[in-house]
């Protein structure tokens, strides 16, 4: 945890603010602040700065913050994510997150388990426990948008094929050209489930204006590539 | 895991093998391979290719296996990495691994627990256990070298600052130009501790001819930034 994020009813019009429950026990046993020192804060959806301990007992944590800071900016990329096994899940909105991806949908495939659509890591608090985490990672506020959408015909064919403005690559062993690197502009990038897309699919993303491509001979694991392919994409 | 790696002397002379134990779970319940199927095999520092399932019982399944491939190339890639706690080091094992990384020196820092070095996680067959996954995740036969350096200071100003032939970098927020992309030739990138290097540390890289790079404005996990570099660096 980079920063400490509270939500806006938690900080008064003075800036003072009292931490307890899990946050509570970050601060005093992990990060060891006690009276007196400084940790950085922010507010969910605004501005971020520093915070001094006013007082700190095992029930709770009195902090006086001033927010100076703007969030970092979110990269113009949307990342299209075949539903992954529910902890990959969990560690990949916190990765892309961090990473300042602006929209996550997580979308149905072939390969997806659809049992994984009834698991708790889809939960709103859970997904929003796990964005959280990425955002104190990376000192921002605000939350990406995270999506779902069942039906993957109905969404690539009505929601991305239309979306002209923005360049849209699917990575895929079967693609002629390396994942790019440094590109300019909106990007929205579509990542298989393990065992990857299966070819209906791929004539989807294809028919729908998306660019192949390959991220290296190497079969890699759902978390690997997209990491991998944010970062080859852009660096925040 | 896309191959079944096996050890040389479970091979005989004939492609003959014999699956017990874990691999043994692994094939018949997760891979569902009965009788008559067939699955991709390799041979530990050898050629992969196919086998059939000749039989399979609850204590043993029988294997005639081809070798008719070479593993993938690694790529001239090493990582230096500071130790990271026991369960990333695990699974960061598994990714520069299927990443195609030549070499991973896991060494100390100022930000490094000490206990650290106390961990299972850095027993030989530990580790062993961690690359394997790696290369059965990316078809790969040929272990990557894992080396530990707990001395920093002689490690760089004796080992690495010599290496002329070879790119090298480190990351780190300092870094006035992001981590570069498709770099050609041998590289050596180092990646620092959560919360980063500290000053002396990078001083001892700039003198040992390394150049700093950033990997982003935002403050990223060790997990997330190994993957980052070593994808921009180039794909396998």
């Amino acid at each position: 945890m980079n920063l400490l994020l509270l939500e806006p009813h938690e900080v008064d019009a003075d800036g003072r603010a009292q931490v307890v429950g899990p946050a509570l026990v970050h601060v005093r046993e992990v990060l060891g602040k006690g009276e007196g020192a400084t940790l950085r804060v922010g507010v969910r959806g605004g501005q971020w700065g520093s915070a001094v301990v006013l007082a700190s007992t095992r029930e709770a944590i009195d902090l006086r913050c001033t927010f100076d800071r703007d969030p970092p900016r979110k990269r113009p990329v949307e990342l299209v994510l075949a539903l992954p096994r529910p902890p990959v899940l969990r560690r990949l909105l916190q990765h892309a997150t961090a990473m300042g991806v602006e929209r996550i949908v997580l979308c149905h495939s072939a390969r997806v388990e659809k049992s994984y659509w009834g698991s708790p890591a889809l939960h709103p608090d859970e997904i929003d426990a796990n964005v959280r985490l990425g955002l104190e990672q990376s000192c921002d506020t605000v939350s990406p948008v995270v999506d779902t959408r069942q039906r993957l015909r109905p969404f690539i064919e009505d929601e991305l094929a239309g979306r002209g403005d923005t360049r849209r690559i699917v990575a895929d062993p079967s693609g002629g050209v390396a994942c790019p690197s440094d590109v300019e502009g909106r990007v929205l990038v579509a990542i298989g489930p393990e065992g990857g897309w299966v070819p209906f699919e791929l004539e989807l993303f294809d028919a729908a204006g998306f660019e192949r491509v390959h991220l290296g001979t190497r079969i890699l694991r759902v978390e690997t590539a997209v990491v991998a392919a944010l970062a080859r994409i852009g660096l925040g």
